[in-house]
C-alpha cells in the first residue's frame, strides 16, 4: 500500500486522478491540498466524490506532505510546482509532476516559452520524461517523473516511431491538434465559458503554445537530430479528447503498409497504444488510458492520426502508469 | 429612423439585440455603453460584429444618453437598471428595460425576492409588462416597458389563456423549466464553465428563483385571483432555448381538444405564438421570435409544453417587438 | 469465475456492460451474440473495444448459449427477449434481462402498453424486479432478474422511501424526467440524428411512455395502494444521464428535514444511493453506478431530484449489481 | 418579384435556404419538391417553418417546375441534380445547383472522384463556379451557377489571394478542415447518430473526400498552374461551422503583415469576407454569410485560418448571394 498526496486537488486532472486511484488496490490517498480557504471536504469541491473520498483539503508545507506520503502527485500549475518539488524530494518523497516544470531539459528554452526563469534549473535535464512507451526503463528508479503534456503525448506517440525508423523527414512536420475544453482547467474564464465554447471551434496560440518545445525536444531525441514542428492547437466543443492530425514528408519512397507496420512493430508490446487501421475518433479512447494511432499516405505525404482522452492518457492515467512503474505495481493496474 | 442606445452592451442579450436592430430599417444604433475600461470597439468584445457595427463602448451619463437617443434598451442587471432609468425618462428618452426592476408591481415583493429595497418604488405598478400577447394596448404610449423574463414568457404564454378561459384551476400549478446556458449571461462563473455544463443537466434555485413572483403576478392577473406556482428551473447543456412543461388541474371535465382550441382562439391573431399539435422542441424556435405551445390531458391533469429562444422571444426579440409597438413600426419588423 | 454470454451485443447497453465486466475479476465473457451478418469481431462494431475483447459476434441458439454460459445478459429489445429467455432458463442458464419483458406483473397491462400479447405470460409476477435497494433479498436465488428501466430507477429511488414512510400522498404524483440520447439506443433514426438533437430539448411520448406502468407498479407496491403517476419524458442534448424532478403532496405537515432524513435512513446502508443536500446534476453520477437523490419542500409541495447515468445505474451497472448478488460476488465489485 | 422553386426541400440546406428567402423582398417561393410520398406540408417536415411557409411538397416534372418558377435551387444530391438540370435549363429556368455536378470542369475528374459517368458532360467547363469573390462577373448572365462546396469555400477564400499574389508556393499545401455535423445532411446514419458524434472528434475520408478536386481546380486557376492539396476533413461535435487551417510555404521571404495585407487588399470591397487579425472561431460566423479569414507566419510556414457557417456561406447563403447577382438584386439582400 502506497501513501499518496495530491497537490492542487481542486482541478480536473486531480479529480480524474482520484477516481483512478480509488480503484487502485495499492494506493491510499492520505492528503489532498489546496490553498483554498476553509479546508472544505474534497466532495464539496467535486460532488462526484461524495461518499467516495472522505478527506478535507489542506494547506500543507512540503515537509508535512513528505512526512505523510510516499508518493506525491503535483497537479499545481507550472512555476508553483517547481517551487515545492525540491523540498518534497529533499524530504524523501517521490513525485509525479503534472506541470511542465520538469519536462524541458534546457532552462533557456523554458525561460523563452514560459516567460520566467526556472526556480530549479540544475535539475533540468536529469528528470525522466514520463512517457513509458519511450522511457520505460528510466521510470522505476526515478525520484521525480515529469508527466507529459496532453498535446505532446498524441504527437509524440504518432511520430516518434516513424522518426526512429527513418520513415519520415525531420523537417516540415505539422502537428494540427484539436482538444476538448477540460484541457484548459477548471478556472472559469470567458474563453471557456459554456456559451463561448459550445457550437464553436477555434484555433488559439498558433505558433506560441508552450507544448511546442516539448514536442520538439522529444521528437528531436527520437530522430537523433533537431526537429521543430509547426504546432496548431484548436479548441473543440467537447469535454474530453484530443485528436492530432500530423503531416510529414516520407523519407524516400514509402508505402502506407510500411508506415502502419512500423507503428505496429514499435507498439507490439505496449498495453496502452493501439495501432488501428481505421481512422480513430476521440470517443474510442474516452475514459481510457489508450492512445489510438493510425497512418495514411496521401499524395506523397504521410498523415498520422492519433487520439487520447486528454485527462487520462494525457494526464492522470499516464501519471498512474508512471506511479505503477515507480512503485512496482503492474503497469496497467487501475487503468 | 429611431436613434437607439444600448446600455450594458457587452452581454449576450445586447449582442442579440444589436443583430436584430442591424436588420431593422427604422433603427439606428447611436450608442453602446459599458463601464468597461478603455472604450474598445464593440467588435473587440463581440467578434461576430466585426464590420457590422462601427461603434466604441462608452461610459455615458444618463443625460448624455438621452440627448443622443430616443429609445434606450437597458441590458443592465437589476438594481443597476433602476439606478439610471428615472433619469433617462426624466430626460425624455423612452426605455425598454431588460432587467427585472420594473416587472413587479409591489416593492415589498421585489425586496423579498431580490434582497434589497427598490431604488424607484413609486413607479412600480405603473409600468407596462411588455408581453404584447397580453398587454399590447398599453405598450404604444408607454415611456417605459418592462421586458419580460425568459422563463416567465414560456409559462405565461402557455398558462394565461387556460386561466383566462377558466379551463384550469389556479391552485397547484407546477412550472418545470429547462434552459440553455446563455440565459445565465456572459460573466464567467464555475457553474457555467464549459466542462461543468456540458454533458450535465441540473436543477438550481428550486423554490427561490426570482422569476417566481413574476410568473405569479401575471398569472394572477390572468386568473383574476392569486396564483402561486411551484417553479423549478433547470440548466441544460445547450446555448439557447427554454422548454417549459407546466402541470395544472383542469377546472371540471375537459378534453384535450378544448385545451388546444382555447389556445388557438386566444392566439389566433398573434404573429409570434404558434399553437401546435405536435410536441415542440426548443430548436423549432431557435433564432426566432416564436413561442410554440401545445397542451395535453394525461390521467386527468393538464400538461402544457411551450418553448422559445431565450435570447430572442425571451429577451431581445421581445424587446424589439415592444420597440416596434412603441415607435409605430410594424410589430414583426426585423423579427 | 462465471462464464457470461451477452445477447444483442451491438447496442450501447451491451458495450457498457462489456466495459464493466472486463474489469470484473469474476466474469469471463464467452459469447456475444447478434443477428448481424458475417459475424464480425465485436471491436469492428465497437472500436473502443479494440484489443480489449477478442470475440466475434455469433448468432447462437438458446441451447448453445446455455451450454456455454452460466449467466446470460439479454440486451435484446422487448419481445425478442421473452422469445428466448424461457429456453435459456430451461437449459439451466440464469438470466439478467435488460428488456421490459419481465418487469410488469400483469400480462394485461403489458399488452396494453406494449401493443402485443406477452410470449411467456405465466412467468409474469414471479420474476424479481432487479432493483436491489428494494428487492435485494429476492435477487440471489433468482433464475431470472428483470433489470429495471432507466427512467423508473430514478423515479422509484426518489419516491419509494417517501411513500413507504407515509410522507407523501399517493395521488397526484408528477415525474418530469430528462434523459440523454444514448437511452434511445444505437439504431439511427431521424429523432436521434445529431443535428436534430443537438441544441434541442423536447418532450416526447407524454402520457404514453412505456415506463409509466413500471413506475406505477413499483410505487404502488411501496405505497401499499395504487399509484398512477403523470410521467413526462424529455430528451436533452447529451449522451448520458437522467435527471428526474418529481412532485408530490406531503401527507400532512412535513418539513424538508423530515424528507431528507427519511431518504437518508432508507439508504443508510446502500452502496449506490447518495442522499445529498445540494441539488445534484447528472454529471455527478456520470460513468458511475450511483444514484444521487435529494428533496425539497416548496410552497407546500414535495419536490425530489434524482439522477443517474442511464447506461450504468440505469442499465448495465444495475445489471452487474444484480449479477454480483446472484452469483455471490461482493455487490459493488467492478462498479 | 422572382418566382422560386426548391428541389429536394427536405434537407438542411433547403431549410436554411427557405429561411433566408422568407426574408427576401424579391423572392416568392412557389414550389418545394421531394420524392417523399403523400405530399405533406413542408412544415410537417421542418416544424420550424410552421406558419411561415404554407406549401406542400410536390413531385414535379422539370417542365412543370420551369413553368412555375424563374429560378430553381436544386438541393438534390449529385447525380440526381444533373439528371434534371438540362431539362430545367431547356425549359427556360435559371438554376443554382447545390450539388457537385457542375463544379468540376472535367468529366474525367468527375468520374474518377464520384465513381460514375457524368450525365451531362458537354456542359462541364462552361458553368460558372458560384463564388462571387472570384467569379462575380460571370454570375449575372449565367443560366446555371454551380454553388461551391462548403469545405472548398473556406480553403479557396483563404488561399486564392495568396496564390494570386504569388506569396505562397503551389506545392505542398495542406488543408486541415473541421466541420459541424449538419454538413452531412439530414439522412440518419450511424456515423451521425447523436451518441456517436457527441463528445467525439474524428477524421474521415482522408485522401479521398470529393471536395479535393474542387479545391485543386479553383486554386490551380488562381495560381495559374496545377495545385494538388492534401485535404483532411474532420467531424466536430457541433451543428454548424467549418474551421479550416491551411498550411503552405511562403514563396520567398515574407512577413505576416504582407500576408494579412494581401488578404485585406483582395477582399477590400467584399461584403462577406472579413480579414481579421485575431484567430476567428466558427461561432463568429454562425448564422451569417460571412467568411472570416486570417493568416500567420510560423517557423517559416504560412498558416491560414478561415471559417464559415457551412449551411450559409457554405451553401444556402452563397446560393442567395448568387441569386441576387443573377436576378439583379443587391448582392447582400436578405443575407
Amino acid at each position: 500500500m502506497t501513501r499518496i498526496a495530491i497537490l492542487g486537488a481542486t482541478g480536473y486532472t486531480a479529480l480524474e486522478l482520484i477516481k483512478i486511484l480509488l480503484r487502485h488496490p495499492g494506493a491510499e490517498i492520505v492528503a489532498v491540498t489546496s490553498r483554498q480557504e476553509g479546508q472544505p471536504p474534497i466532495a464539496a469541491i467535486h460532488p462526484s466524490l461524495t461518499d467516495r473520498l472522505d478527506l478535507r483539503l489542506e494547506d500543507l508545507a512540503p515537509e508535512e506532505i513528505a512526512a505523510r506520503a510516499e508518493c506525491v502527485f503535483s497537479c499545481l500549475p507550472h512555476g508553483a510546482s517547481s517551487a515545492v518539488i525540491p523540498q518534497l524530494l529533499a524530504a524523501g518523497a517521490r513525485v509525479v509532476d503534472f506541470s511542465a516544470d520538469y519536462r524541458l531539459n534546457d532552462a533557456g528554452v523554458f525561460a523563452q516559452w514560459y516567460g520566467h526563469q526556472h526556480a530549479d534549473p540544475e535539475r533540468l535535464g536529469k528528470v525522466v520524461y514520463g512517457l513509458p512507451e519511450l522511457y520505460r526503463k528510466q521510470i522505476p528508479p526515478a525520484p521525480l517523473v515529469a508527466n507529459p503534456g496532453c498535446y505532446p503525448t498524441t504527437a509524440i506517440l504518432a511520430l516518434s516511431p516513424l522518426l526512429k525508423a527513418g520513415l519520415i523527414e525531420t523537417g516540415d512536420i505539422i502537428v494540427d491538434s484539436k482538444s476538448g475544453v477540460s484541457g484548459a482547467g477548471r478556472t472559469p474564464k470567458l474563453n471557456y465559458h459554456y456559451p463561448e465554447c459550445n457550437e464553436n471551434l477555434l484555433a488559439y496560440n498558433i505558433g506560441r503554445h508552450r507544448h511546442t518545445p516539448e514536442i520538439d525536444q522529444v521528437l528531436s531525441a527520437a530522430a537523433g537530430k533537431p526537429v521543430e514542428v509547426i504546432f496548431t492547437p484548436q479548441l473543440a466543443p467537447m469535454d474530453r479528447g484530443i485528436l492530432t492530425t500530423a503531416y510529414a514528408k516520407p523519407a524516400g519512397p514509402r508505402s502506407e503498409e510500411q508506415l502502419l507496420q512500423a507503428l505496429k512493430t514499435f507498439y507490439a508490446d505496449e498495453p496502452f497504444v493501439r495501432v488501428v487501421e481505421h481512422l480513430p475518433g476521440t470517443k474510442d479512447c474516452a475514459m481510457t488510458n489508450y492512445c489510438d494511432v493510425t497512418a495514411r499516405l496521401v499524395r506523397g505525404r504521410v498523415i498520422t492520426v492519433s487520439c487520447i482522452d486528454n485527462l487520462i492518457k494525457g494526464a492522470s492515467g499516464a501519471a498512474v502508469q508512471n506511479f505503477n512503474l515507480m512503485f512496482g505495481y503492474p503497469e496497467t493496474m487501475a487503468l
